[in-house]
């Protein structure tokens, strides 16, 4: 195998699903000349038209077998619940040199369904997890710098060559992306703690004001508060359905913690409790505080973000 | 009484609470020149000295009959709790031309504090909050334009005059604020749900995550969904603490909604039911953009908010 670095260009590298993420990626790829030629596979043929009309793909995949030939790297950038279909149609295509990886959020189950789907080529297979998003999707959403100095969690299988994985990191790298390592329960575990149940918290309590008498009131003195909180719940319902299936283990040990939070400070609340009320809320602002200033230095928000 | 217009200077406007919300409303006043003199009142005597040094206020009132003596309107700006005591203490020395606000998150508690305190005198207190703010406190925080566009609240009392109603409303409407009314209960009602309960929601959240193993692993992937969705867990303890628990009968309504809200959510994901997630993340997703398409256009999002 080629010793991937930082600086060579790759021949073809193939992705599937051109819309947020893939196009970011691609883009990303074209602006650092990183790669002699992008082909895009996508199941929405308006959106793959899009893709490249603006420049973010070379190619229209249609036939597979052409568009795997001599691929470096295919990104699988579709929802979850797709991962497995798209892995067993690669399957029959898939090349000794070439590596596949994923952007999907969460990891245990994508590893099970690719170990289902490759079998005997699972080794090529570099489960990972691009912690960066936008609330808008499609072509049009994708953007080159949407990586920069974010995480790219790599969820290393056993059997990965270092090599496989140094070409992942290293793409990646140059997209703008920061590497790390966690094993895939592990990873599902963090990422249900700190971003999927705060996107099922959000979508609950704006689906619950809905359903209120003066839903419109309420809403018309939501303010910025409200603003911030619930900006993940406009992020895509499907997306976020296959996530939550997909992590549903994890997320419930999450879900049920927060639950029996929430019912100490219901507790709290019914005895007026004001010293119960003040130690969580200040456990909770000085931690926020801590993280802020650790995290957000290192990365500095953006104009619009989501995960 | 005199009729108060937006045009008319104010000879003396007293300020209970040189903080943020007390602040910044004297430097909207002092930029428009809306008043000849503003006292400032406040426990903390750093924070005194740190107001007039800033140019906040123009007089540190330690002697309340002084301080009172003469003046068009009071804004007491001090944490909610506190309001009872401050009403008590002005009432000996409140004079007949002299008009009193307040800027409390909550209304009811509020309301009866003041039917409490000033007895015969409760005409004069006309009760209001500001939908503003910003995680930061104290005199450094504050800033003129805290106000612009952003909506007052005002809770009529059936004993305020309509000239009082006006001073009040008039002088927020030269901070940059846009009067809105609503009764006392309605008002709670509607800020347990859009500001209280997420408030609460956002501390549990981080407080949880502290207390699990493996807690600075999770805080170091934490990315910007979970900043926007634990911003407002970077608020006053002591100030959230107050609001929950003068708020506690509307705030205990809303939280168990919500408790049942997240069995629904919990129920499905126990038995795998996506149809019932994609329901509810759907309808949270079409009311928050529209939401954010009707309210953003409207108030424009600031650097740094809060609420």
């Amino acid at each position: 195998m080629l010793a991937h670095t930082n600086t060579q260009q790759l021949t073809k590298v193939v992705i599937f699903g051109v819309g947020l993420i893939g196009g970011s990626f691609a883009l990303a790829l074209k602006k650092q000349a990183a790669v002699k030629q992008i082909v895009g596979v996508e199941r929405n043929q308006n959106a793959l038209e899009r893709a490249l009309g603006l420049g973010i793909i070379d190619v229209a995949g249609a036939d597979l077998a052409a568009a795997l030939d001599g691929a470096d790297l295919v990104l699988i950038a579709a929802p979850v619940a797709q991962t497995e279909a798209i892995l067993r149609a690669i399957y029959p295509h898939l090349q000794a040199q070439t590596i596949v990886t994923d952007a999907g959020s969460t990891k245990a189950d994508v590893v099970e369904a690719a170990r289902r789907a490759l079998e005997d080529k699972i080794s090529q297979f570099v489960p990972a997890h691009p912690i960066a998003g936008r609330e808008s999707n499609g072509p049009d959403a994708a953007i080159a710098n949407l990586y920069q100095g974010k995480k790219l969690v790599i969820t290393a299988l056993p059997e990965n060559s270092p090599s496989a994985l140094n070409l992942v990191a290293n793409t990646w790298q140059r997209c703008g992306a920061v590497p790390y390592y966690l094993n895939p329960a592990e990873h599902d575990q963090v990422f249900a703690a700190v971003s999927h149940l705060p996107h099922l918290l959000a979508y609950a309590l704006v689906d619950q004001i809905t359903e209120q008498p003066q839903a419109e009131l309420r809403f018309q003195y939501a303010a910025s508060g409200f603003r911030d909180f619930t900006r993940i719940a406009g992020s895509s319902p499907e997306m976020w359905r296959d996530i939550s299936l997909a992590n549903r283990a994890a997320l419930l040990v999450e879900l049920t913690h927060y639950q029996a939070q929430l019912q100490r400070i219901s507790n709290a609340l019914q005895h007026s409790d004001g010293e119960q009320l003040l130690a969580i809320f200040s456990n909770a602002q000085a931690a926020r505080q801590r993280w802020s200033q650790s995290i957000e230095s290192a990365e500095p928000p953006p104009k619009e973000g989501g995960d």
